[in-house]
Parts: C-alpha cells; sequence; structure tokens
C-alpha cells in the first residue's frame, strides 16, 4: 500500500501526532518502521474499542512495516507491592504468557500474526539493576511525572500514589528504549505514556520515536469508555449472536462513531442511511461487526435469530397478571392484562394480526388460553404482559 | 559501661527518640544491639558537628553494642544520573573506599575502630532487581516521601526534584533493613531518612529500629549548621594550632552548647567559669578539643603559640597610616594613627604598657619608630594601625 494513502488514513482519524511532520517525514522515507502497541496482560480479552488502533496497525503493517505487541508481563508479575490494590493481582509467568497469547490470537482478528512480533517487557526490565533503574529515573522530574492527569486528580484529592507507581510511565517509556521504535500508537489514555517513551529515547540518544494515538471508543452505556470491567463492551471473541445483539445495543447517538472507528464503511454510505433507517443503520452496523469476527455467514445466521428473537423475545420486566387456572379465552386475557381496552378491541387486534401468544400471531378471535402454564401475550411490537394462572388446588 | 547510665545519657542529650520507651527497653535488655550511622562518602573530613552522634556512639560501643558505619556508596557511584548537579559528581569505586577509609580513620579519634564495622550500601543495593525497587517503592506513598522537608520547599518553590531523588531515602532505610539494624542515630536533619529506616522494617517484616537523633551542631559563624562546604568548621583531622585558634573564635552565645555536645566538661565547671572571664572558658575549651584530637603537650604548645601571636597579631583589616620615611617618635606615631587624641595621652598610654609595636610593648615615651618598614601599632587589646613609609626616593 502507498505511504501516502497510510498517512492520509491516519491525518484523518488520529485524535492528536507528536509530530504529525515527523510521522509524515518517517512513513515517506520508505523506510520499514518499528511500531510499538502496548498491551496490558491483565486484560487479554479485546473489545471492538482495542481494534480502534488495532486497524490502522494492520493499515501499517500491510504497507510494509513491523508491528510490535509489548506485553507489559513485568508489572503484571509484580502486581502492586503495596498490597493494597485488588485491581491488580499479581500474575505468574504462565499467566502472563497465557494472557500474551490471547492477546495476541485475538489480536490476529485484525493483523496479520505472521508479520507482528510479540515481545514481554519483562525480557529487558528484569535485567535493569538498581543502578539501572537510578539512571532512568534521573532523565525525569517529580513534577513532570505527576502532571499525569490521573496522579494529579490523586494528588489533589489527596489520594495515596505509591512510589512504584510513578515508576510505571517510566518503564511503559523504557520499552521504547529498549526496542528502538519509530512509532508508538495508542488511545488518546495512553499519551503521557507515549510521551515519557519518546522524552527517554531522546535522553538516551536515540531517535524519539513520533506517538499517535486514536479516539477512545465509547461503550455501549454511552458514557464511559469501552470497557470489559464495566460491561459495557462488545468482546472481539464472543459469539455471533452475542456479538450481534449487542451491536444492535449501540446508542443512536454513537452509531456514527462506531462505523467511523471500527468499520471500513464510508459515511456516504451509513449517513443516508442512519438518517432514513435508524434500525437498518443498526442492521448494517451489526451484519458488518459480525462478518468482520467471524463471518458473512454466521453473521446472517445471527441476524435471523436475531429478528426473531425480536419479533417473539420479551423484555425481562413484563407486567404480569395472575389469573385463576382453567380455559380462557385470548380476547377476556387481553382485557385483563391491560393490552386491549375492552373485548371487541381485543377481537379487532386479533383479526389486524396484531396480538401474538409466546411468539405466535394468533388471528382467530375464538382462540383460548389452556390456562395451565404461564403464556406470554405481545400486542405490536412492543406492549407485553404475562399470564400466570394459580394452581386450581393452591389456596390463594 | 551500665546500660542505665547509656540510657541516661542519650536521654539527657538527644534531640529526640522514636520511640524513647522503645530505646530503654532494648538497652536494658541487655542484648548486644545493632547501632547503624551512616556516611556521607562525598565529604569524608570530619568535624566537631559529626562528633556530637559520634561520643554518643563511643559511648553505645564502651557498653557493648556493635557500631556499624555505612558508607554510602552506592549512590555515590551513581551520582547525579541528570548530570544536573555540580554538588554530586559521580565518585569512582576507588574514591568512595578511599573516603570511606578516611571517614573510618578519622572517626577513629572518638571511637574504638576494632569495635567497629565499616560496610559499603553497594553490597545490597547494587544487587537489587527492576522488582526488588518497585517492592521497595511499593511500601512508600508519593505524598509521604514529599514530606520530607527540602523536597516541600522544592515543590512549593517549583524547583526541580529528579524522579532518582525520591529514590534516596528509600535506599537509606533499605540499608536498615539489610543490616537488621536494632538503633539509628543521626543528626535531627537525617530525622525523615532514619525514620524511613524504621517503617521499612516493619514493611519487611522486621522488627523496627529505634532512632535517636542530635543536635545540631552550629558552625562558627553561629548561624548555619558547621559545614565543611560554608567553611564554619572545626575540623577533628586539622593542625592543633588552627584547631586551637579556631576554637577561641566559638561565638560567645554558643559556647555553652560546644561544651556540652563536643566535650565532657560538666555544666558545673564551664558555666561558673564562662560567667567569670569568657576567654578563660574559651581557652579552657580550645585546651580541651586540641587535647582530645591530639594530644595535652600539643595543645599546650598551640596554646603558647595562640597567645604569643594574640599578643602580637593584628586582625586583617587594620586601618592604615602612610607616612613620610625617616625615624619618628611613637607618641607622635599614635597620634597620627589616630591610636591617640594627644601627645600627652600618647606619652601616658606608653607609660602605662598599654602600647604596643610589632607586637611587643613599648614603655619608653622617647621610643622612636626607624620608618623604614611598616609596623603595626596596637593600643590596649583590640585597637590597631599600621603605618606604612613612602619609599624616599619614590614622589609620592
Amino acid at each position: 500500500m502507498d505511504q501516502k494513502l497510510v498517512w492520509e488514513s491516519l491525518k484523518r482519524d488520529a485524535a492528536a501526532m507528536f509530530s504529525q511532520e515527523g510521522v509524515k517525514k518517517k512513513l515517506l522515507a520508505g523506510r520499514r518502521l518499528k511500531i510499538k502497541f502496548g498491551a496490558d496482560p491483565s486484560r487479554p480479552d479485546l473489545h471492538l474499542g482495542h481494534t480502534v488502533p488495532l486497524r490502522k496497525l494492520k493499515l501499517l503493517q500491510d504497507s510494509g512495516h513491523e508491528i510490535i505487541f509489548v506485553i507489559g508481563d513485568f508489572t503484571g508479575m509484580i502486581g502492586d507491592p503495596s498490597g493494597k490494590s485488588k485491581t491488580r493481582p499479581p500474575l505468574t509467568f504462565e499467566q502472563t504468557r497465557k494472557n500474551g497469547e490471547t492477546y495476541f490470537r485475538q489480536a490476529a482478528k485484525v493483523l496479520d500474526p505472521n508479520k507482528a512480533t510479540i515481545v514481554y517487557n519483562s525480557k529487558w526490565l528484569s535485567e535493569m539493576s538498581f543502578g539501572d533503574v537510578l539512571h532512568l529515573c534521573g532523565q525525569y522530574t517529580v513534577a513532570r511525572v505527576l502532571e499525569r492527569d490521573d496522579f494529579a486528580a490523586r494528588m489533589r484529592e489527596n489520594r495515596a500514589i505509591g512510589m512504584h507507581e510513578l515508576l510505571y510511565p517510566l518503564m511503559q517509556g523504557y520499552d521504547s528504549v529498549a526496542l528502538h521504535c519509530d512509532i508508538e500508537v495508542g488511545g488518546t489514555d495512553q499519551t503521557f505514556n507515549l510521551l515519557v517513551g519518546r522524552e527517554l529515547q531522546r535522553s538516551y540518544g536515540q531517535s524519539p520515536q513520533e506517538v499517535i494515538t486514536f479516539p477512545l471508543l465509547p461503550g455501549l452505556d454511552g458514557v464511559e469508555k469501552m470497557s470489559k470491567s464495566l460491561d459495557n463492551y462488545i468482546g472481539i471473541d464472543e459469539p455471533a449472536d452475542t456479538m450481534f445483539e449487542k451491536c444492535m445495543k449501540v446508542p443512536d447517538a454513537l452509531l456514527q462513531d462506531y462505523f467511523r472507528l471500527t468499520t471500513d464503511i464510508g459515511d456516504n454510505e451509513f449517513l443516508p442511511l442512519m438518517a432514513a433507517d435508524i434500525r437498518a443503520a443498526h442492521m448494517l452496523y451489526a451484519m458488518t461487526i459480525t462478518g468482520m469476527y467471524h463471518d458473512q455467514e454466521m453473521a446472517e445466521q445471527a441476524m435471523v435469530r436475531y429478528l426473531s428473537v425480536a419479533a417473539g423475545a420479551a423484555p425481562d420486566a413484563v407486567p404480569e397478571v395472575t389469573l385463576p387456572s382453567g380455559l380462557l379465552p385470548l380476547t377476556k386475557a387481553l382485557v385483563l392484562a391491560g393490552l386491549a381496552a375492552s373485548l371487541s378491541e381485543a377481537r379487532r387486534l386479533i383479526a389486524q394480526g396484531g396480538i401474538a401468544v409466546d411468539g405466535k400471531i394468533i388471528t382467530d378471535h375464538a382462540h383460548e388460553i389452556k390456562g395451565d402454564a404461564p403464556v406470554l401475550l405481545r400486542r405490536g411490537k412492543a406492549r407485553f404482559a404475562r399470564i400466570m394462572f394459580h394452581c386450581p388446588h393452591t389456596p390463594i
């Protein structure tokens, strides 16, 4: 692929580059570049949020560059030395390797694994002596490390920061020194750490890496960034049905971002569709994503299942009405359940095909419900009621 | 020596103990204790300020405890990794060993070197891996390290603190862990670092050391603490004459502190003397100190020389009067130099033995000055004037 096209694509979608001029120059120089991407080994399950930078890495890979996945196993194995953090339990060597492989296997759904390298930063960090650490630390002032947003906020709010935590950005940055990276790619939340790498390379006499950050994908809740721990994610390793269904739940207001950041579909295709039929646009998105991470056939099956469930399924919170057991005319049941105002309206609705019992449309207005097991009534697309029956031998 | 007496002495002279109860308990338990004292290898010349804690260590040593001198060669060898500090040039391995020996040789003027140990902290610190460092750092929060006075001041004033500097207190503290110290002794300016050691031992599952701090000896300027770099010090390795002379310059207001902190002379001896004759008290102090760090005979010789110089010597800043060369009556010279208001006063002063020429008392009021070389006139103890003569062949 032409480096100029790669450059155009990065320029269009990156949140920021440090520096734009530097990225352009390096790409157009035509040299095979070492491109770093940091991976958290404690969270090996990738979701669509991860694919935002991964898709750009794919582009860079296709145009001939070397992609290096850095698995931050070193700190992962140490965990939180203060023992205070429950979110950072130490991983064993085996776990970090297993998680690294899981990560890489999933990333292979976006990138060509044969043209990417996976490295573990314990390789060089565990070899460093106290003297090396002091030398590394000597390149940075306390004030500059404390500028990192989360540190600054914790300092302001008098929340504890462990001394070891202050070293993490330096370690991540040192990875770039150890690897002689040309470019590092990450989410905007990693900007600080990525720039530390750039500056440390300069301190260690290397040509500083360029930094490219990409926007964070908002989660399905439309509030937080996508994250497994917040359960607002679409995992790229999830079953096709789940994936399809979750894609259908992307908030309308975010669908445009999702299209742009996670698919190859152009604005000229999805924008008119969204304007004309937002549900159809969701279907297109769900089909596309499920097709990407499974295949087209599975995507279609997932759609069929989704539509049949959507037609028959009821939301969890359905009003319930409990009636005496025994045969019950459907018309009466509809009135008792509040889905029809009168028996005549009930009859009309049934005749129009607007009523389903347990997901099956009933057009016979003389239909009777057996009254021995709960049934789900639906009027139109969205109004549900569940009818329960007393056991005839049980006093109410 | 009875541990109870040692305890009494420490309690009387310590600036603070953490905790008093702990020190008492450990001493009275009768066990041989490991007592740590940190030494800065970049400043191997000891002065009287150093002897304040050293003299207490001697007491502890005499009563059976093990004194461990920790030479902080590790950071010394690393120097300032940022390369920004001129005050902390890196030392070579040979320099740290040489300085350590110099330090120890001088300390041997106070302590018994055969009953003390000298250790270099590079022994354990250089063996530590990055993982060990992170574990160490994990025991402390950033906020607590930044509480150290000098860090706090630099943060307040937006003066840079290198990330590596933040690790120094932890390294010093870790020395106590590596050595399993029972007690650490130091100046009040070391309180923070000493307490870090105490807390780190606790974190590493050891019984925390007790900390005893001693007051800092003020320097000869009466303003700053005694320090070689401020040139307000009395070095314990200085020649007897210099030592004696410097002791005579201790500001009157500080002489009491000097007696208490650096000699064994009791209040009941020096206090009445100071009240009766401050100069005699200074002489006693100078004799005592010079006797301690040289010997009694050399101290006496130094005193004799001091007194003869004092009798004849003039301070550097003496008013000068330049007169035509040639024989000059002393009386006239005194008037011209401003030391007498009139010739008759000059005669009376000479007759009273209140006038010296070049340090020699002249009682002959007809005395004449040759007028071929500068002479120093003295009236009483403190008023001086120097008479210079024009060369007869040189035009003025």
